[in-house]
């Protein structure tokens, strides 16, 4: 028997976003292998028509009725350890925060107790939220990291994992040693691919330009490039930061050039926020092929600033959005659909560019798709084109605990906003990773 | 025995905010009557020492561990029927959403079975939502506001309703004629007082200015007056809108200005959104002692604007919090305190001036007593104030299935943050109102 014959159809409304973005609502079904690939997309037909053409059982078929399903979501940016602490310490900018919450919580991370319990539970939150893929900061801790790419591994999540890496302007509490960092890196690097998990990737995890000497940063470009993997970081979050890297390095010709300088920025590079990049900088993103997460529930808790996420569009830089956990408060994605369409507004406001706003059908292409090509998975995940892994949600708008209610003459595209703006977790069913179900 | 006699004590931690906005924990007692009125509030002593004290049996002592009590929140505008369409529509600003979804909606509640499935509905999810004070629209239809009063009574919430008046610039199929809606509304103000419910009354109800023909206001105007009861209706939401009641009234000195010719201004007065109000009209309303209802979510949502909150505190204005539904889509007053919070960051982004920034304490104040003293119901609801009624949400930061965790080094505040940032109703484990459970 061939590992990818036919498993499970799947037969009702199916939304989605296609390669190029464009909203996509299928009445139709779907046909998943058995090694959790999507066989074929195609548009509905009888039922009897569908166990004779696939030679398929009735007990194969799947009937969503009223539920549907849609892609997994994708965050492209989220601190694992800073679930510890979400929801709180949100009143004060970005460098207070991290000196007096988020230092010294990332610092309990040497103990390994601490990192399984909260670690098993970010991974189990962003989960049932219907995130199928996060791209995750740990902490500078070597043990703690692998601790949490055995949890994602053994959850079932597709996932980055990256061990920070801080040598400078740190406290004495939570600072490493240049040499003794790039080890530790290469060494979770090497734990992480000999797992072989086809899901789950280290990549390289600068904490930010302020906290990397140059040694450092230079020794993790060199990783990334040996190991062929991707790289993450933060960029132009907030005007202090901004102004402390142009003091650390006046040589360079901004925050992005410093990035570049030591092979930290290339097709495989997602910065967070990137609020207050220049259009010399952008223009640098472009070059390389990197790309933003765009964490607006952060951006806005923090009081960073509003990125002008059309403006980066329109320069065609690759974006996806993230929760930014726990700057942003919310493990959902659908939270970050929410705010990221708020934070357009507020731009729009200014511009009085209609075109700045940003539309729900868009919004949900860069929580899933978008996401996806930001992360370079793109040819794995993100839509349902016939040949990507089944990483998907089944959602009803019928869960009599949720927070909105569907009635007789409501319309696919309405129940669909209906749960796109007012729903949440208790309307994701089931969550599927590579056809596994997780949740 | 007298009716105002102790029945529980409720013992643990105790949040509210005190009359002049301070944020309170207090880690004490509180005694309510078989009334439903606070009779003491009073700092922890030991369990053996209150059942002494007060002559109570063990029974009657509720000790909340680590549970905390709240004040219910006071939404201080909300359209009972769009409830239907929350979450939807979201595409088109006021007017053409109005045109568009609203009208259309509301028309339907013409049909009895509309109303009593919706109505029911939309106090359900308010009422688990910790909504234990509601300021509602109705539509036109005064069989279906009835029905929408009998049933905010059954339900136990403490509410203001209004039958919609509209008689202008409205489609065919959703429109008055001036004396029947007088006539209707004046037959709904009594039916509503003949019920003699303490915790429900009923509000004149002008859509807007833009449906409103002089002699409807007028008419409106004098119904407040004769029956001394509170006036709802918005007020400069959207720049178009505003243009419009300045083409549509041309000799008055402004939008407040037309309300309040025709005595629909005063310190019963609360008027959703206030964006564009002008300095001039600030001033009216200070002198009036008029309410704004702040409604970020909607404000977002519709692309109306951004209230530039601190501003009208600055000049003394009573502000309360309003989900607005269905111009915003959530029915939780927290949707509403966190999109306040990110409203005031969108300005302060603008302004440069920190003191325009929300704290959370502010605004959990304005979603509970703010709320009710600018519906003019401080003296009954908002805080746990002695002698007021026992209005109260019993919170558990410990629901398996919430988006949050506590760590067993959290502490009360931070406890509670998470409650606010990331929780739902699904941490709100009960809810009172004057000491009836309604959930
Ligand atoms: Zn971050
Ligand atoms: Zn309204």
């Amino acid at each position: 028997m061939s590992t990818n014959q036919l498993q499970k159809i799947y037969k009702g409304t199916i939304i989605d976003s296609s390669k190029n973005g464009t909203f996509r609502l299928l009445k139709g079904i779907l046909g998943i292998s058995t090694e959790g690939k999507i066989l074929f997309r195609e548009k509905e037909e009888e039922l009897g028509n569908i166990t004779a053409k696939y030679n398929v059982q009735k007990e194969q078929i799947d009937d969503l009725e009223r539920n549907f399903l849609i892609p997994g979501f994708v965050d492209t940016h989220i601190h694992g350890p800073q679930y510890k602490f979400m929801g709180t310490g949100l009143d004060l900018p970005l460098l207070k925060w991290l000196e007096k919450y988020t230092f010294p919580t990332e610092s309990k991370f040497s103990n390994e107790d601490l990192a399984k319990n909260v670690y098993g539970k970010v991974i189990d939150q962003t989960l049932k939220n219907g995130t199928t893929t996060a791209c995750y900061f740990a902490t500078i801790h070597l043990t703690a990291s692998k601790i949490f790419s055995d949890l994602v591994i053994q959850k079932g999540q597709r996932a980055l994992i990256g061990k920070v890496s801080m040598d400078r302007n740190s406290p004495d509490f939570y600072v490493e040693k240049t040499q003794d960092s790039l080890d530790q890196n290469e060494e979770f690097i090497k734990y992480v691919k000999e797992k072989k998990n086809d899901l789950v990737e280290p990549i390289v995890t600068p904490r930010f330009v302020p906290t990397c000497s140059p040694q450092m940063m230079k020794g993790l470009g060199e990783l990334a490039a040996k190991y062929n993997i991707a790289i993450q970081s933060h960029i132009s979050e907030n005007v202090n930061e901004v102004e402390w890297v142009k003091s650390l390095h006046p040589d360079e010709d901004g925050y992005a050039a410093v990035y570049d300088k030591y092979g930290l920025l290339n097709n495989r590079t997602i910065m967070a926020h990137g609020i207050y990049l220049t259009d010399k900088e952008i223009e640098l993103f472009k070059q390389r092929n990197a790309a933003v997460a765009h964490c607006p529930n952060s951006n806005f808790s923090l009081s960073s600033g509003v990125l002008h996420l059309k403006k980066l569009l329109r320069n065609g830089i690759k974006v996806g959005f993230g929760t930014d956990v726990s700057g942003g408060y919310s493990p959902s994605m659908m939270d970050c659909i929410r705010q990221a369409i708020i934070a357009s507004k507020a731009t729009m406001f200014n511009t009085k560019n209609p075109d700045d706003e940003l539309s729900y059908q868009d919004a949900f292409y860069f929580a899933t798709l978008g996401g996806a090509s930001a992360l370079g998975l793109d040819s794995k995940t993100g839509n349902f084109d016939v040949g990507k892994d089944f990483d998907a949600c089944i959602v009803s708008p019928f869960v009599s605990s949720a927070n909105f209610h569907v009635f007789d003459d409501d319309d696919d595209i309405e129940i669909f906003q209906k749960f796109l703006f007012s729903g949440d977790d208790r309307n994701i069913l089931k969550v599927f990773v590579k056809g596994r179900q997780v949740i």
